[in-house]
Parts: C-alpha cells; sequence; structure tokens
C-alpha cells in the first residue's frame, strides 16, 4: 500500500513563481498547477501545467494528485467522501472556465481520462476519451459540431473503452459486434460505417453491459468518472504494473495521479487529427523535429496501428500552417525544458492543440548527441548536460546490442533477471567443460552457457562462453558478479527453465532445447529468445568521450576498478579508472598448474608442509601481480585482497573426485575426506573465510604479502627501464571480512613484518610504499569503524557481504522470496542490485564518519557490486564515500553516476 | 597486548579519604595506596593497602600498578628506564621505612615478589620469598636472627625459586640434589638437613644455575628484583594464564600488578608459623572463622602439602594470643570489607602479620548464607547482600553436583565448553535413537549421549540422557541451547574426542571406550572424567527463596523463560520467571505423529494441498498451546514465535530416508529430491526462515495464529471455569527475523485477520486481547527499529542471530577459529557467550531508543542466549532493556544478575 509519506514538498522546476501547494487539496487545474512537480501531479499531469504556464495551447482540465492515490489506499480502497466532493468542485469549475456542460446540452462537457504516475508506467489504465456521453450528450454533440456521425462515433467508442479499461472486461464480444455489422453492409473501414448502423450497435454494447455486469450502463457521467479515477488507482497495484515497478526500480509508495481533461476532437473532420512527435531524432539524436500523424483520428487509432500515420514532412506539405505551429511549439518546449521533448497533439478543425509532453526517451547514442548538441546550442550548461543522459545507457556503447528491428520480431521465449549487458547468440550447452572443450577446437564457436547456478569453477566455460544464463540467482550471484567482470552477457535467476542433465535438454517457453540448439539473450533487459537474432557491435563514440570527460571534471566521487587479471586492468585504465580497487586472488588459485597444490597446502596436517606448498603458490602469486602492474604500469592504484573464501571451495565434492585427489595426494581416501568434512562450512558466508584465514594460518596472509611485495618492487624496477625515469608503485594489501580494531592489527601486523623485511632486503628500492586497509563487510565492522578506521589506510565497503549480514539474506538463497517481498511491495528494491538507503547507508554514512574523525587521512570507497549501480552512487555519494569501484564495463556509467551525485548536490535538477 | 586504555580512574572502595592517583606514577608504597583500587593495584596490592590503613599489620612494600604492566607490553616487552627508576626509588624509600638495607648487612632487606591481578588467577606466577639473599646478606641474616640454619635453609630455597619461578626451570634436577644429600645423610624430612649440608647444596644449585643459563646466579638484589619482576609480567601472557581467561572472561587488557613486600619468616623458629583462613566457612557459610596453620613454615610447605597444617582450633590452644589477634583481625576485616575474607597470614616470632586478604570464594549455597546473615547482623543491607552472592552460583543449588571429594579423586580425560550445568554420570550411547532405545526399556537408564553435534533430530535422544557431550559446538550451539532449556548437564566442543561410527567406540584421554562403558561429565567446569564419580543432589533452600525476593524487589529489568512443553513452562514458573518470552513451535513438528505430515505439507505442490495438512497441524499445535496455557495459569505472558527454521530441516538428507519418505508419500524419489533439492538452502541461517516463510507461504502464519488464539479462548475458558472467576489471557505472536517495517506489517495483518474472524466467531470471549511483537536478529531491524517500534508491540531480541549477522560468524561454524581469536586477544570474549559491548549492544541500544520514542508502550527483551548470563544483563540494562528471556534453569540467576545491575547503577559497588 502506497504510505501516507509518498509525496514531500514538491520541488520547483523553473526558477518563475510556481503554484502554491496546499495540503489536503488534491486535485490543481493546470492553470493553477505550476510548479508542483511530477510527484504531485505525475509527469502528465506536471507537463500540462507547464504547458499552461508557457502558453502552449492544451485542452483545460485538472489533475487528481498522487496524494489522492495514496488516500485511496489508505482507505481502505475507497474514495473518500472529501475526495469525490473535490473532484466534483473540479468538475464545476472547468464547465465554468469552458463554459459547457458535464452530462447536458447545448455544450456538453466532454473530457478524456488518463493515468499519470510520477514516471511513464506501461501497465497502467489506458486512457478514456470521450466520457460524459450518454443519450442525451450525444445529440448535443451532434447538433453543436453538426456532425451526427461523429457524435454517434464518439458514443461508441467511448462505451467500448469504458467497458473494456474501466470495467476491465476483454473487448473481443464487442469487436465482434462491430465486424458484424460491417460483414452485414460489406464495409471494410470503421469510419464507413453509417450513424443509423453505430446507433444499432451502441444499443446492442449497452445490452451486452447490462448482461456481463448486471447493471446498466451508466448515463450519470459523474458516476463514469468515478468509476475511471478508481479504475485507475487500482490499475497502480495490477500485475503488470507491478512487474513494471520491479524491473525498474520504482517505488510502489509513488502512486499514480489522474488527468481529466476536455476532449479536443482529432476526429471531428478531415480538418482534424492527431499525432505523437520528438522535438530531436530519438534513435541518432540530430536536430529536427520528428513526428506522425494521423487524420481524422483519435489518439487511440494511432496506437491501434491500422492506418498508417502520415510522416511529418507530409504534414508540412497538407497543413503548413499547423506545421509551423507545430515547430514553434516543439522549440518552445525545448527551451522550457532544456531537453529534448516527446508530445503528443490533437488538431481540432484547424486548431492545434498539445495534449502531452515528457521528456523523450533516446538510444545511448542519441542522448549522447542530444547532450553535446545543446551544450554546443547554448541552451544547457555541461552540468545540465550530464544529468541528461542515462548512466545506463553508456554500457549500450561497449557492448554489442540486438538490431532493434530483429528482436521485435523475435519469440520472447522467457525473462531474468538482466545480469550481464549486453546481447549475446548461441549454441546451448549446459557444462562449463563442454564449453571450453568446443571453444578449444573452434575458436570462433558462439556459446551460451546455460546452468542452475555458477560456482567459482565453472569460470573457465563462462570466458568460453559469449552469454551464460542461470536459472538461480540474482543480480549479485557468483555468475552475474562475474559476467559484468568480465564483460559477458548474462541472464540470471529464470526459475521458468527446466533442465534435464542426463538428457540434457532444457524447456523453455514450451519448446524443448537440445545442446546445440541456438537462443539469444539480452542482458540489458533479462530477456531471451529462440533462435538467433541480429547483433551490432558497439561502437566508439566522440561524444561519449567528451561527456565522460566533463563527468569527470565534476565528480568528487572518484571511479576505480574491478580486476583480476592484467586483461580486466587494461580495460578498466581503458574506460577510465583511476586504478584497481579491488584485485580478488581467489581465482588465480584456479589454474590447472595451481590447484593442485592449493588442494596440497590445504590438506596439509603441519604448518611446515604448508609453508612448503605455499612457497610454490607465492611464485605463482608473485608473477600473477607483476603482470598486473605492468599493464597498469606504474601511479596507478592496485588494491590486492587476501584470500576471501572458505578453503573447502578449492576441494572437490563429488566421491570420484576425492578419491583421485587421494590418489594424487598419496593421502588415504578417508583423511582427505575428514579434512574436507572439518573444513565444510554449514553456513560458509559466515565460517571460517576472509581474514578468519590468516588469523588460523598466518602463513596465508605471510605469503600473499611477500607474492605483492616482491612483485612491486619487480614492477618498479621494470617500469622505470621501461621509461626511463622513476616509476613510483605503492603496494596495497586489503584485509576482508574484518570485524574489530585488534583483529585488524593482528593481520597488518602480520603482513607488515613480511613486507618491511622484504623491502630492507631490496636491491633496487629500500623505500617502497605500501598500505595496508580493510574491507568494511560485517556490521561490526562498520559500528566499530571509529576503532578500526585509527589503524586502517583506507575502508572499502563490500556491499554485498555487508548487504547480506545486515539484511540476514545469503546472496546465493535469497532468490528463494526475492520476488514475493517485490511483489507485496515488503521492500522497494532488491537490496543488491541498490544499495539500501535506510540500514546498509546508515552503516557506512556512520563509519565514514566516525572512521574520518578517528583517522583524517582515512579514505572510504565501495568495491561491492553497488559501487557501478547508479542510483547507489548517489547513495554513497550522500554516505560521504570517495571513490567506487565497479566492474571494467561499468565504469563509464559510474563516471557519469559520480557527476550526477554531485551536480545534483549543487541544486542542479532534471 | 594490553592496551593503553586498560586502567580507567580507580574507584574508592570506601568513603574515607583516598590517595591520590598520580598519571606516571608505576611504583605506590602500601601505606599511601588507599582506595585506588583493584583495576591498579590488582586484588593483592589493593588488600594490603586497605590493611594498611585500616591498622592490620602487614610487612611493608610497595605495589607496582597494573599500569607498568600495560607499559612493558606497550614497550615491546621491556621495562622501561623510568619504571626502572620508580622501582629502585621504591625499594629506597623501603629502606628508609624498615631501616634495613637491600642487599647488604647487618640489616638485610629481604622481599617476597608477587604477582597480583585485578582478579585471582592461577596460571599467574608464584610468589618468590627471600629475594635480596647472596653469600653477603645471608651471613647477615644468620647473625640478625642467630639461627645460621634458618638463614642457608633460606638462600636454598630462594635459589630454588628462582630458578624455577623466575627463570621458569624445572626443579626436578634441583629436587634431586637435596635428595641426595638427604639419602646419603639417612635424613627423612627438610629441616633435619644441617646447615653444612645445606651450603653444600647451595653450591651446587648455583653450579646448575650456571650450567643451565651459562651465566653465574645473579648476586646483585637489585638485577634479581628486575628478574622477578619481568616474569611476572611475562606470566600475564602465558599458556594457563590466557586459558584461565579465556575460560572466566577476563580481558587480556587488565594487565597484573606486581607486590615487592618485605619478607615476614614464619620458618624463623617455633614460635613462627604461616597460614590461611577464612572469616567464615566458605562450604555451608556459618558464622566462625575457619584456618589452617603450620608452624616453622614459609608459604609454599603450606601449598606443597607435605606437613598436614593444624586446625584453627589447635592454634587456639596451643598460641591463643595469636588465635585471638587472628579473630579480632578477621571481624575488623569484614567488618571493613563487609563481606567474608580469605586471607594468609604469618607468625614471625609471635608477631602475626596478614600477608594478603580478599574477599573469599564460597559453594553457592555458603554464599546465600553469608549474605542473609551478614544482613541479619546488620553488616550490609539487602542491595549489598545481592551483590554479593554470584548469579552462576544458583546453578549449583538447581542441578545434581559431584561430590567434592569425589571429584577429586576421578581422572579426567578431557576438556569441552561447560555448556549446560550439573553432574552426570552414565553409559555412553552414539546415538538418539540407542538413547531413546535404553531409555524406553529401561526408565532408570542412566545415559550419556555422545555425538559430534546435535541437531533438532536428537532432541529425543537428549531428553532420554542424563547428559550430553559434543566434539564440536560452542556455548549456544544446539545442543547447548537444548540442554540448558531442558535442564541437563551438557559439555560441548570437545575436540579431542575421537569417534569411530562403525566400531561404535570413542578415544578419549588416551582410553578407548566403547558404547555402554561409563563416565562422568561436569557441566558447570567443562571436565569430563573417566568412571562413575558420586553425585549429591540440589536442595530446596531458603536462603535462596529469601535472596531471589529481594531481587525481584530492586530489579529494574524483569525475567522471563523460554519454554517450548509444558512441563519447561512449569520450570519456569516455579524458578521466578514472570512469564515465557519465547516459545519455539519447530519442536512441536517433530513428533512421531506430526513429523510426516510436516513433511507432506512441505512437499506440498499446491497452495491447496499445503493448506490440507497444515489444518491437520493445526489441531496438533492448537492442543500444544493449550497445554502451554494451561501449565501458565493465565495472566502470565506467552510469546509464541512463528515458525523459524528452514524448512529443510524436516526433511531427510540420507538417500534411504529420502526413498522411504517418497514411498510413504507416494511420490516419485526424483520428485522429493527436486523438492529437497528446491528447498536446499547454501547458508541456511540466512535462507528462507523466520517470517520469510509467512511471506512465501501465508498459510503457514496463518495456520499457527489460528492454533494460538484458538488454544487461547479454550485455555481461558477452562481456567476460568478451575478458578471460578474470570481469568484473562492475552495472547501473544512473534515474528521472527524481520528485517523491514512493511514485512512486518505483512505478517501482523496476515495473523490478526486470522485472529480476528476467530475472536469475533468466539462463542465465550469475543473481546480476547492478542498483540504482535517483533524479534529483533537482523542487524536492519535494529538500524530502522525506529520505523518497526511504530507497529510492534514489542521487541524481542534474538541476540544469538543479532550477533550472528553483526559479527558474520555462523555459531554452527565458529569453533573453527574462535579459539585463535581467543588465544590472540584478538576479542576479549566470546560472543555467544557475553554479549558484544561495543557493536551488538550499541545496535541494541539505538534500537531500544528509537524504538521507544516512535512507540513509547513498546517493551523491549532479549529471547536470545545471552539473556541468561550475567554480565550480558548488566549490558542490556545499561541499554535500556525492560525484560529478559532465558532457559528455565537460569531463571533465578537471572533475576539475580538483573538486581545488581540496577544496584549498581545506583552506586553500590563490591
Amino acid at each position: 500500500m502506497p504510505t501516507k509519506t509518498a509525496v514531500k514538498k514538491p520541488a520547483a522546476t523553473s526558477r518563475k513563481p510556481r503554484n502554491k501547494y496546499i495540503p489536503g487539496q488534491y486535485v490543481y487545474a493546470f492553470g493553477e498547477a505550476y510548479g508542483l512537480g511530477k510527484p504531485l501531479l505525475g509527469g502528465k499531469g506536471a507537463g500540462l501545467a507547464e504547458m499552461a504556464h508557457i502558453g502552449i495551447r492544451i485542452p483545460d482540465g485538472f489533475t487528481i494528485t498522487t496524494e489522492a492515490c495514496t488516500l485511496y489506499y489508505d482507505s481502505g480502497r475507497k474514495i473518500t467522501k472529501g475526495l469525490e466532493k473535490q473532484i466534483k468542485d473540479g468538475i464545476k469549475a472547468l464547465e465554468e472556465r469552458t463554459g459547457k456542460t458535464f452530462g447536458k446540452g447545448p455544450k456538453p462537457l466532454l473530457v478524456s481520462v488518463r493515468s499519470g504516475a510520477r514516471v511513464s508506467m506501461p501497465g497502467m489504465m489506458d486512457t478514456i476519451h470521450n466520457l460524459g456521453l450518454n443519450d442525451e450528450t450525444v445529440e448535443a454533440l451532434a447538433k453543436q459540431s453538426g456532425k451526427e456521425r461523429f457524435a454517434y462515433d464518439c458514443y461508441r467508442r467511448f462505451i467500448l473503452m469504458f467497458t473494456n479499461i474501466a470495467k476491465g472486461h476483454p473487448r473481443t464480444e464487442m469487436d465482434k459486434m462491430l465486424d458484424e455489422i460491417k460483414e452485414a453492409k460489406g464495409i471494410k473501414n470503421d469510419f464507413d460505417v453509417e450513424v443509423e448502423d453505430l446507433k444499432v450497435l451502441i444499443k446492442k454494447y449497452k445490452e451486452y453491459y447490462l448482461k456481463t455486469f448486471g447493471e446498466e450502463f451508466p448515463a450519470d457521467p459523474k458516476e463514469q468518472l468515478m468509476t475511471a479515477v478508481k479504475a485507475i488507482f487500482r490499475s497502480w497495484d495490477n500485475e503488470r504494473a507491478n512487474l513494471y515497478r520491479k524491473m525498474n526500480n520504482i517505488p510502489y509508495s509513488w502512486g499514480t495521479a489522474v488527468n481529466v481533461q476536455m476532449m479536443a476532437f482529432g476526429n471531428m473532420n478531415q480538418n482534424s487529427g492527431t499525432g505523437v512527435g520528438f522535438t530531436r531524432q530519438p534513435t541518432d539524436g540530430q536536430n529536427h523535429i520528428f513526428a506522425e500523424y494521423l487524420i481524422e483520428a483519435q489518439g487511440e487509432d494511432v496506437v491501434a496501428g491500422i492506418r498508417t500515420p502520415l510522416h511529418i514532412d507530409a504534414l508540412k506539405e497538407q497543413q503548413p500552417k499547423i506545421y509551423n505551429q507545430l515547430v514553434t511549439s516543439a522549440k518552445k518546449l525545448e527551451k522550457h525544458y532544456k531537453d529534448m521533448q516527446d508530445f503528443e497533439f490533437t488538431v481540432e478543425d484547424g486548431k492545434l492543440y498539445f495534449l502531452q509532453t515528457r521528456n523523450g526517451k533516446r538510444t545511448g547514442v542519441a542522448g549522447l548527441q542530444v547532450a553535446t548538441d545543446m551544450v554546443k546550442e547554448g541552451l544547457i550548461d555541461e552540468k545540465d548536460a550530464l544529468l541528461r543522459v542515462d548512466p545506463r545507457s553508456l554500457d549500450q556503447l561497449l557492448h554489442p546490442t540486438f538490431v532493434e528491428a530483429a528482436e521485435k520480431k523475435a519469440v520472447v521465449i522467457g525473462h531474468g533477471n538482466a545480469a550481464g549487458p549486453g546481447a549475446a547468440v548461441g549454441h546451448i550447452v549446459f557444462t562449463a567443460d563442454e564449453a571450453m572443450k568446443i571453444a578449444n577446437k573452434d575458436k570462433k564457436a558462439q556459446l551460451i552457457l546455460v546452468r542452475a547456478e555458477t560456482s567459482p569453477e565453472d569460470l573457465g566455460g563462462m570466458v568460453a562462453a559469449q552469454g551464460v544464463l542461470t536459472m538461480r540467482g540474482g543480480m549479485t550471484s557468483h555468475a552475474a558478479v562475474v559476467a559484468r567482470q568480465i564483460g559477458k552477457t548474462c541472464i540470471t535467476g529464470c526459475s521458468e527453465i527446466k533442465v534435464n542433465e542426463e538428457a540434457k535438454t532444457m524447456e523453455l517457453g514450451g519448446h524443448v532445447y537440445h545442446e546445440g540448439d541456438i537462443i539469444s539473450i539480452n542482458g540489458s533487459t533479462g530477456t531471451i529468445y529462440d533462435g538467433a537474432i541480429e547483433t551490432k557491435e558497439g561502437g566508439d563514440n566522440k561524444n561519449f568521450v567528451k561527456v565522460l570527460n566533463w563527468a569527470d571534471k565534476y565528480a568528487r566521487i572518484k571511479v576505480f576498478a574491478n580486476a583480476d587479471t592484467p586483461e580486466e586492468a587494461h580495460n578498466a585504465i581503458r574506460f577510465g579508472a583511476r586504478g584497481i580497487g579491488l584485485c580478488r586472488t581467489e581465482h588465480m588459485f584456479r589454474g590447472k598448474d595451481r590447484l593442485f597444490i592449493m588442494q596440497q597446502m590445504i590438506l596439509s596436517d603441519t604448518t611446515e608442509e604448508r609453508v612448503k606448498y605455499l612457497e610454490q603458490l607465492e611464485k605463482f602469486q608473485e608473477e600473477d601481480f607483476y603482470k598486473m602492474y605492468m599493464a597498469l604500469g606504474g601511479g596507478v592504484n592496485l588494491n590486492v585482497r587476501l584470500l576471501d573464501p572458505p578453503l573447502d571451495e578449492y576441494l572437490p565434492i563429488k566421491e570420484e573426485d576425492i578419491v583421485e585427489l587421494a590418489k594424487e595426494s598419496k593421502k588415504p581416501v578417508e583423511t582427505v575426506k575428514a579434512r574436507i568434512e572439518q573444513l565444510h562450512m554449514t553456513n560458509p558466508m559466515m565460517g571460517l573465510r576472509g581474514c578468519r584465514l590468516d588469523v588460523v594460518y598466518p602463513e596465508i596472509g605471510r605469503m600473499q604479502a611477500e607474492a605483492v611485495i616482491k612483485a612491486a618492487l619487480r614492477a618498479e624496477k621494470d617500469l622505470s627501464e621501461k621509461a626511463g625515469k622513476k616509476v613510483h608503485i605503492t603496494a596495497s594489501l586489503m584485509v576482508p571480512q574484518v570485524i574489530a580494531e585488534k583483529e585488524f592489527v593482528f593481520v597488518k601486523k602480520l603482513v607488515s613484518e613480511v613486507a618491511d623485511k622484504i623491502i630492507a632486503e631490496s636491491d633496487y628500492d629500500k623505500k617502497l610504499k605500501y598500505v595496508v586497509g580493510t574491507m568494511i563487510e560485517t556490521p561490526r565492522a562498520a559500528l566499530t569503524g571509529g576503532e578500526i578506521g585509527k589503524e586502517a589506510a583506507y575502508f572499502s565497503y563490500g556491499t554485498n557481504d555487508l548487504t547480506q549480514f545486515t539484511y540476514g539474506f545469503s546472496r546465493n538463497d535469497y532468490s528463494a522470496f526475492i520476488n514475493q517481498y517485490l511483489d507485496n511491495n515488503l521492500i522497494d528494491f532488491d537490496p543488491f542490485k541498490t544499495i539500501d538507503a535506510d540500514a546498509v547507508k546508515r552503516l557506512i554514512a556512520l563509519s565514514v564518519k566516525e572512521g574520518k574523525e578517528a583517522n583524517p587521512d582515512l579514505h572510504c570507497g565501495i568495491c561491492g557490486e553497488a559501487g557501478g549501480d547508479p542510483e547507489s552512487i548517489a547513495i554513497f555519494h550522500a554516505a560521504g564515500i570517495d571513490y567506487v569501484s565497479c566492474s571494467p564495463f561499468r565504469v563509464p556509467g559510474a563516471r557519469l553516476a559520480a557527476a550526477q551525485a554531485q551536480i545534483r548536490e549543487e541544486g542542479y535538477k532534471y
């Protein structure tokens, strides 16, 4: 249920004096609503108020606010007496302003009723036109317009729409009635049906209504209106709306407004019509008007697509006056809104009305073009421009996408979480091994890896495939995190998939797919398609570079990247990361040559034995870090996180694998099993992991410190030689899963002793700098940040784990209930997608504050998945965070979001 | 390492003016340390200062403070120049006051050096007597005392003790040297060895010292002293001390003080001696002095137990003057300390010195006797008395204990966590089934159930056994929680046990035990013994009742109990619980007749099917709750927690069990397996559990609400009939694992709709009251307590889960690292034993405050395990908690602890 706090004080959209918000007033005429803002008026209502204000001609009317919707739900889904009175008073005032009468001739007031939420939302109730018609007023309309057929056509349309939309009844039977008449008369087009036939049809419609609902079609326009308003409020809570909100992070609490507006008749005569347009080209962003127009039609005819609309150039030729008015008004709107507009208009007997305006949706390419053009035109400044680009749209520019027309035609077979952006087409494989086998044989093989969920063992297969599709997991499941990290298209949590492992088939969308069958997945929308869809590559774009340079100029938060390999590090720098905020070391032990040594280390009985294997691993680690440093080229940050996962992740699970490992290890199977059992965690997320490993096995932390410092020294030397001048590296070790200051100090001391010794013994640089920072991932670390901060060089918030522990939700398991939480509006967002702005933010803000009080040099950053999420970045900005670190492909979006947070803080709005 | 903040401003122990604490002063003469308190002076030092102040004769000396110990560790285990100077100045001043000279005749100053931590701690370094002796001063001592043999015996003892204690070298070889001389001379007793032989022995000792340490035995008394002081500081960090601290929740940061005291020679002549005593009888608390005395002996002779000491009555006859002095001083001490004292004394040539005094350890029975007697005597008031009883000691009075002498003689075979107090003797069984089978055959069978760890399936076996012993798990593992709940003796986490499941044997303490062999376990100490030990029952005690009535009078926090069965509820009320703060419902589904229905419910494919089985379960639940209400008798609280654990806990794991369940369920094995797989949680603690279950399966919450309300109505009726007057019940439902206000409201609405309907339909009481409260178990719930509090009747903190999530430590897994954390002083306490006074307390205090601000009627309580822990109760008191709820057997201790928290807040000290 929307809560009472849904609507805050409305924000001004211009510097001109705005109308006054009056608490308890739920109905505002368009002319008295200027500046009350979208949260109160909804998008459509706000647009109409703005247009009224700047003198664009609109049909008069009023908005019933989103607060009325909240009131409706708070009152047990009822319209209160008070609200009903305000709506009726609104009608009365509209009658006075228009000189028309609601429900009476000679000049009957007819209205359209439309929903209008804060953002445009599919699934909400459609428009009802011609409300106010009944057997009396239809006659008056006929008289007034002099066109009886037009009046009765309006009436017919109204009954149909009211039944279908306001009462939610399918239109099939009523459409059939019209078809029967047309068939009987041998007529093809609706507008050829004659008035007498329309009258017969209207009678039939009404009989049908009576039969269906057990009551007469309401003749009282006020009853018509109240029913329509209620239907709109109700539609806020329908299934499709809820799904859309969930997918788009729109809080349930916002509610929808309702706009009641005098009809303008695009279907009155040949000198009338209706259309939609953009002030600039929405695909490429070029600066010319783009619109489509239907002569003698009402809005729904355009949507229905029965007749092909005219291109705007045709209008220019046929009705040059209207065309010129349209261009002038469009420019006026753009100047007012300082943004490209998407508008609807109607021409009634040669008179142009605007029905709606809103900021136009555009492609990523167009967004950059419009923003940079408008700066060039002097319409907006750079900061305005930055707010006009959607950070998420930048992904489109880095990944292949489907050719739009081809995607539209493709057969949808399922949906999941849009976990890794881009488009991928490929042959289904069910195991990582198979994927690697095929990719090894055929480098060009296109593969989609389908798994119940992925685990670290699947990494090779994910690299080999073009796309990854999983049955379980959310936006921060293993598959999602890794896919974004390595830039693969990925959809997670498609629970509809049924895999038959033995038969190597999967069932989805009513089809059975065999291994090798082709599917396509859109990782930006979460949609899965049958067969192959044509794709196009993401390309370079000079506006992209320009806009991101502006972003870096204004952002307070710096953007780093998470990278585990030299290739990822290279990508990160290419996309503008300032350094590597998180380098995970756990994947580094999974290589064929290393895993066995790692396993031997884990199976060791004594510290001595363990140290022996760690010495072997140290060589690999050192080489890994050396390559990372070389890829980064010095002067750039690289935060190496100490080993984090529970050790049993490296040991086999299956009986046969255990037997094999025992054989290779020359240990009894029982011994190996006992060790696996000993290391097994009931709740691995909260077990022996993170810096707990360094407390129990200090030799592991020592080995990693040695590898990092040795690699840094070697890279510093080689980079300096290459550059012909001294290149400086500051090594950085990051301690995961900290819970207390003393624990952090223990690990810091452990690694510092090793580091100091190696640096002291170095023959190259005895002054190599290194820092030791900590991850803040447990609520306890956040709550004692004032203590830990004294000792740490930086705080790096692991938002995934911090969210897990704060909620008590396991990322591996929460898909079992998260949809019910979103469907029932128990939480506004998936907390692993967008950071919790209440509790988790509170923990972050509190520890940033107390940490910095204890240590003014403390740097505070984010290296969890939320670090790349635009909404989350705004929250981090407000929490006092200094930097975020995210997957390389999310770096551009994060840079832009960081700038937007700063610019918004300065008072800029969009 | 002890931190610099270890010692706060010392607390006064009396209202008389106390000496001044001077920052940076590490050495205080006994006569200038009055009132500086134990945190600074340690227990012994504070006792000496007090005795000096009230005029009890003590040998003069000084205390090196605990701050000096901290300084020692902070300086890298070194005594700073400044500290060394202060110690030497302390000696100089002592020389001046005593007229003796350190390291020189004619009147050489000899001292004892003793450790003295804030609380008495075994494992710390023992006393070194006679320090200051060397080849010169021994002669002076001989001359001064006129007894050459005495002087050389002191010297011999000193070298032996210095080598053994200060240098930490075993005394075996040196004892052998003495034995050889005795053998050669045919002497039996040490005191028959002649002076010339002692001189030979001293020479041998010194040679041995040189050989062992490669340096001469130090002749310089100052060097002797500094070595001894350092040894004491070092001993704060030795293995035994660390173990003791861990077992007794003593923070590492406290450090130890050192007392340097002029020798009083109990071994000077037959008119000398040494002894220990209590001002009252420590076993039963009777008010008469109790002491033991050895003539012509030094302290270590008493400890060594070579000679049997005289009972105090013998002293009364032999040395009536000394006896009278002793009684007078003892009374004086009691009057000063207002508590029973445990003291040490020495008589040097007819002159009585006290060496030490401290509050005496006593049994639970004695503690109650002393406290109530002292109130009667007017020595203390009721509040003082309450502080003098140890809440943990009350457990002894409720459980059987071992006969002390028998336990002392028994063979210890292992140790674990003292998880469920009491003493148990029984035959080993390895499975719950076996335990139940035997108990069914023989109701009197005594059994000890030994398991790797227990799970809910083992409940029946735990009930059937007398004691439970597990290899894994801590103080809040399943075994521990359940054992305390049902009042069973329990030891957990004895990792030394090796069980061979096939052979049905276990290895422990070098023995192999077969099923049926007898062992004894002490659940109050965690010690495991071979064979059977005689036990005695816990009995009634009128002082117990008196003291607890006082406690209830003063406590602000109320005490409730956790109870899941009518029997437990009955126990709870018997032990003084005000009601049931937590009734878990999950065990109620485990009965033979119910589990199958529960499993069918879980395996259901549709809501309809699930509801069908839930209807069957509802009958059982209703009967369970009805019996609980009847046992409680109305007017008493019963908070029923909705189903909490993940559902797969009710499904089998083993292949054969799954096959059987499938057969019984008439479902394909694959289907059952798929459902188990679907419900399987990677991290069950953070998975689909708690109120998440009610969101996904609202029908479960509805069923439970129905059962509770129906039971309450029925019980209200039957109780009223029985009582012949209207008995009122307020039903209470508690929602577990809440994370957000909207979620809580969802579940509250769900259960309220059912409750309202049933109450409205009731023909008995249409006004039955019910409340819906919430568990605060996730950090998020605590951090949004201001929101949730608006809607909840009460907050019940589940401290186990709250601790788990705050730390990211799983209770099932933390035994893999917790010991390393305690050993390395990374945390002060096991956070599942005593509530974290930093982060977790902060979460509690913050949400209590914000919750009560939002809802002044909000009650805030604890129902996690920490609710029964005395230290934790003090923390909860400070956090503003209104009530705690704990296992029935812990209720008396909790009542006392609650009173103590309040009384301490009022400024009372003990």
